[in-house]
């Protein structure tokens, strides 16, 4: 399966790029093949414009190539911290110009009526990986809905998971790489196990206690 | 008092812009001075970086007057589209840039221990004025969640409203110029009653059928 893969930490060595580095590792070594980006580093700019809404294209060289990698793909891997319960402004806007009509839904109908959304991502699979300064609460973060919901919902795609590591600035060096392990697993989880002899034979999902 | 006003729209000329226009005379009528940017027109560059982070000082002249005129306002007026069920890219990186360490919030305690959060815009109003085009439904939009307890809570903004003009792409003219109206009366709402003689004596809160 070819996995697009999208960094956003403006920090080079932060924690956020060994998660990244991490998933990429687990992903190709179950012979994967992985598009990475990582967003700050290729410096790019987040900012739908009038004009590109209006043409319904992009004539940006970086955002032709997302695209096109997000439609050859099978999967979505996004890692991100978390900023006022949202994705970093770098990130955001990567969605507000890839995820476009055309790319990952349309409307459809008579121009004079109701127009009936139709969703263009059926079928792949993501998985979004965050770490957040806030603690646990019972209920969902909003978050993990704001992705889950807001945006692979409403473009079909069903085969989704969105793990947080809270409490981020309060964990020790220890529980920080019990999470890299169970990055590995989620990993699997989501994209499919390991090829034969390499990872668990047996990858069953757990959380850290963290 | 003095009102932070931010518009966040690619189009000029759009509906969000006559919701600012409308919000922005309603407070001026009410005596308000108001301080008012449209982000796209101030081709503002939404992205905090790494330096920006750890130096915990923009050296950005707009960051710096978004910044004071925050500081110095009572309170905070947005309009923006609803993209993703999140604010477009730009307004996002406003608030990244903007809502900092020093600014918004600040942490203290002994830097080995657990740190306390200390919200720093206590005492300011906000009132976010919101188009999107999915239909209105029981539960509350993420979107006005993502502001009330993601942002605004989070800063001890208590005296904050969100309101959605849902469905905006099946609407007739009618019902949109009926929430121009209905913005006047929240805009009042939320930052006081209009000046002696202007407005309407009694500013019930009340929401078009829309």
């Amino acid at each position: 399966m070819q996995i697009l893969a999208i960094l956003c930490h403006p920090q080079p060595g932060s924690y956020n790029h060994a998660v990244a580095e991490r998933a990429c590792r687990a992903l190709e070594d179950s012979g994967h093949q992985v598009h990475f980006h990582d967003l700050y580093r290729e410096a790019f700019n987040p900012i739908l414009s009038a004009q590109e809404i209006q043409r319904r294209f992009s004539f940006d060289d970086q955002v032709l190539a997302y695209t096109q990698e997000l439609t050859s793909s099978g999967g979505l891997l996004i890692v991100h911290p978390d900023w006022w319960s949202q994705p970093p402004a770098l990130l955001k806007g990567w969605v507000d110009r890839v995820f476009r009509p055309g790319v990952a839904y349309e409307f459809e109908g008579e121009e004079f009526m109701r127009q009936r959304k139709i969703a263009l991502l059926g079928g792949k699979r993501a998985l979004v990986l965050i770490t957040s300064d806030t603690p646990e609460e019972p209920e969902p973060p909003l978050l993990k809905r704001l992705w889950l919901e807001g945006v692979f919902r409403y473009c079909a795609i069903e085969q989704a998971a969105c793990h947080i590591l809270h409490d981020f600035f309060n964990l020790n060096p220890q529980k920080r790489a019990q999470w890299l392990d169970f990055v590995t697993r989620v990993v699997w989880d989501c994209f499919g196990p390991a090829t034969q002899g390499e990872g668990p034979s047996n990858s069953s999902r757990s959380v850290p206690s963290s």
